[in-house]
């Protein structure tokens, strides 16, 4: 019998769902030597007791945080809840000695990403921030090849990340539009993802200059009133890199025909790769070694033996979908916790993003670029 | 609390691995008024008790299916073995009483699926064969777009399915290359498909025209001797509809580069589809209505709310994959048993498939074309 | 000063324009030893004195194509008539001891296009059928690979020809409807081309199996009454080759959103070629040779100074259009005249088409495989 | 008879090519009024008289331009010089009283630029900076549907042009990497293209940060020396635009496998395009009018009677290449020319596109956005 490991998720909405599924699943296609038993689910509406927490098996359900963060028979904390509570909650979890998940952003700030990185420190517990990005088998694949060398000097990363929900001006006015509630816009959500996703392949921002902008700065609510809206609809940056890359980021919410289009280009001296998001299932790769007159971008489906994560999966060409992405992350988590080991992207990796994310809003402000500290 | 219904998995390889992710996250994605119950898994290798078994949750193993289709806590067979043992399974579950899911083909010829759904027919019992690309969503919607007379008049339905493991000469023997065992080679295993979905899509088959080649005759064997292949590498027909359509077929196991590519072409007066299962969560969509100068071929991204299933799944641009079909299938299946109703594909689908499988090998055989019986 | 060779255009439509410019151009961007004068130009329709063959430059023009053959003052006839009147003109032309382009198809049946191959040959002149799609630098370079073993053993060559004008059913009625003028609808017009390829790109045909169909047996025309269709709208074939390849073949005028889609797909032991005219600069290629894990189709832009007749034109990446096939086709047309050396596809190779051709609609008619004889 | 103006070109290597093909082809598909002769072609190397200017038919050649421009029998100056010689060449021209087509960027600096414009404003003649790409037709289609309110409000303009042949370090040392000869790297060369295209399609510019890249700071010279590169490898800048939009330019010598990647993507609040040079007879469009559930970003193929240009060409799904831009352009300017009227993009056009390229010089050079004045 394998040693149990319960965990409690606290927050049940859409990052909820994602997470319970991949608790559920990665069972079946681990081979894990401790196993995860759903043990508390929390969210302040006590509807989703039945409608959320009973279906998906979760074993408990609570209507408080700093209940389930004090149960003693929590063994992680999985952070699914809005952007603004993450730091108090992931504190209290720390200092229980709970082993903590938390959903990107990691926080507010930089200065709050930090107390939360030493807190986790301090406490000796196992942290992961998800970007889950990072464990599609195409990225980790692009990483994997960078590290081989086969991109030679990388002199470029550009990455967009366009959605389209806001496009419309007469979309309805949501907390989402809220500064106070949201913490940020494009910025905080989507621009997170690419600014990790280039730390994990390219290495470390130098300095940033980015543009933030609000098409639509009212936004009608169902009584008829208007409502402001305080967060960014798009930011931009450019950015250098420690090895003297340049890079381009753009994160919008207002690319119309965009669902989740993050698309992501490295060009280097010896080859260049791109990813899409809403084609996670390939990777484009050229290498300037094929031979002359037989070059090109070359589609690689990465459903194959020799990729990432795909042998706990199905044969050539059956494609994975975007919530497996969690199922790698908590795998990955789960036997870092079993061997007693740290696991990445941590919070120290939130933090770093985050400082990055802090840089391009100051640099935005001030209208000149703004340097990264070094750590 | 729910009624539960005992289900028996009989066969636990490829096919078993996805049905039981299948009967596990159903439950979080459906709201269904009964409750599965992975009650019995079975498999001829005792070792995948523990390896498969144990691991997915099933609650005992068996070794022997004739046990399984006669235990009393049965409610639901679901068959995922090789297909020449299809037949007696299907017969022995039927005059069970049990309710069947049965992988295809359905059988190895038409006399034989014939049988099995006169046998569930007379057992009242719901059954369904496991064609489950008629729900990937955009296959769904493509129906739904059919229905809705948005492509006019249907003129040509052509589908390729293309793989390459056996593309490479020295690929070693297995026993997919015995006609004994496997039934048949590109022709059973992914004709059917594309025959199935032709007559979900267009409708019946009036006749067919076929030929079937086996490139490789001998492949080598692990102890240095060699293996006669005696199944076909691939099977290329045309087809006449019983609406006018010409059509084009194309399995072949020696493309090489295609991994699991079967690519569905629609041609109407008022409009095309066309559909990659490689890239199952998009549609591409003709339109003759749109304005002079602005038409052409969209690509839908098929995970809109508005299209089928997605609403149990996430936002838009977030794609699921290949499994998820099951998740439908056995989603839909189990309604139907909870309602007590048909559902399909059923295996009166799986006979009328297996007919047109027939008919092309007999045609190929005779090199002319053949009819179709009507029914 | 060069030595001038005198040309005569007979048929100064869609094609005739074409030729012209190729004829024009030709002389800036080839290295040629003689120098082509656009002497005659020739139509039944004196309106196009003006608006055609002054504009283009061309000397003179006459309205009978025997007085142009019998010129004194003419080396070469090109031939831009209707398919019906190939086969006098090209007689003619040969019996003047004129070389001789002519358009495809070659002629309405495989005893014409003898006849012309064999006067042709008699006449001892230069001669050459415009299958002008082997002179697209791809497809060049697609048989240059094959040439050089990079596919391996060749299984399969899956073609498609699709374009749309005749989809909508109210689309007029038109001389092209009619057979006795047409000689025959998608078959001769869209099949001849990819027949062709497939003998350039996969050698000889051995057998093939065919089916026609005229999905709109009526069309209106502008007085209001209806006019019969006696054409194909579309042929499918299947086809084996003489080394053992299986084929399939699609052309039609009814697959709304295809304007000029011509789709070949090429599978070998070793690799893979994908070719579409719409995309004509682009060639995309599978190697098995490549490292797994890396391997994928990858998409060749065919403007490198390594692909055949690039050099002639503009930096990689600058495109070229389908006009410059023409240029190319004459260009080397003049260089074989030049140093009076056979050019192919020749009126042999025109004969050879056909023959394929003829075996179709022989088969479409009996419903059984036609052998093609072979030579 | 027509009146004929006679051409005087000065510079023949790539860009005198690519002009000569047009001057010579645009007789053939544009009505015009006036018919150009190729009178005198230009070019300090006196061996291109025989390779170049007899070999295309320029009647006579000279080596001075001061003597070409001063000619009497000339009327139209095309100025297809290195980038420091545009200045003296336009300034003589005009004062001769020359129709002036000056390739891009038009001068070395905005101050050259103003210059220039005001001296062809002063001699009445008529002027053009040979932007071409305004004259792909997918562009100019492009422009009609966003002048028709098809994207609604444009909230993104973001493009990128992208080459690789400065990816690889050990690519010798050429006069391109001299700013004193070259003018300047990519910036010059390929962001001016994609700077007027934003003004032509958006409008004009607000403000920009930029920042320059020289990623290979020496480079081997044939004889063993290495020689400085004093020119940008790559500049990236961001933008807003007068109307609100935010942009993103990115150009780049070393983004290994892009050939003459040059794409824009503009996105509105009621539609989007995507356009893509290496693919020219394309364009993507978003409408978010189609019915919900068939919305997608749809391929036009820009080859329909409804196009810009296209009904001078050939039919549907017949593509065109890159150097047909030049026949659209100067068969435009011969129009203006012939109706005395203006035709842009004018020299005021390569003056205002010119300023923003000096301001992304001096934002990277300061670290801050820079103004663009207004004029």
């Amino acid at each position: 019998m394998k040693k149990e490991i319960n965990i409690a998720l606290i927050g049940t909405r859409f990052m909820g769902r994602a997470h319970t599924n991949a608790w559920i699943d990665v069972t079946g296609f681990y081979d894990l030597p401790i196993q995860p038993v759903l043990k508390a689910a929390c969210d302040i509406d006590p509807a989703l007791e039945e409608s959320f927490a009973r279906r998906h098996g979760w074993e408990s359900f609570e209507t408080s945080w700093e209940k389930v963060v004090s149960r003693d028979d929590i063994d992680v904390v999985d952070i699914c809840t809005s952007n603004a509570s993450h730091h108090p909650i992931a504190l209290a979890a720390a200092s229980a000695g709970k082993h903590i998940l938390c959903e990107k952003p990691l926080a507010m700030s930089g200065d709050q990403a930090r107390e939360m990185a030493e807190a986790a420190d301090h406490a000796g517990v196992v942290n992961m921030t998800a970007f889950n990005y990072r464990r599609v088998p195409a990225v980790q694949y692009a990483k994997q090849m960078i590290g081989e060398g086969k991109l030679g000097r990388i002199y470029h990363f550009n990455a967009v990340y366009l959605q389209d929900f806001f496009a419309d001006p007469g979309f309805l006015w949501l907390w989402r539009c809220d500064r106070e509630i949201a913490g940020s816009g494009a910025h905080g959500d989507m621009n997170a993802h690419i600014v990790d996703l280039a730390r994990y392949l390219v290495g470390e921002f130098a300095s940033v200059s980015g543009a933030m902008e609000t098409f639509t700065r009212e936004r009608p609510k169902p009584d008829g009133s208007m409502g402001r809206v305080t967060v960014d609809d798009a930011t931009y940056f450019m950015a250098r890199f420690d090895n003297g890359a340049l890079g381009s980021f753009n994160a919008t919410r207002c690319a119309s025909g965009r669902k989740n289009h993050m698309r992501i280009e490295i060009y280097g001296s010896k080859g260049s790769l791109v990813f899409n998001l809403e084609r996670l299932n390939e990777l484009e790769y050229f290498s300037a070694s094929d031979a002359p007159g037989e070059q090109g971008f070359r589609n690689i489906i990465v459903t194959e033996k020799e990729h990432p994560y795909i042998r706990k999966w199905w044969p050539p060409g059956h494609i994975i979908g975007w919530e497996h992405t969690f199922i790698h992350e908590i795998g990955d988590f789960l036997t870092a916790i079993a061997s007693n080991q740290k696991v990445t992207p941590d919070f120290e990796d939130g933090y770093r993003c985050q400082q990055v994310l802090d840089a391009v809003i100051q640099s935005a402000r001030e209208g000149q670029w703004q340097q990264i500290p070094a750590n």
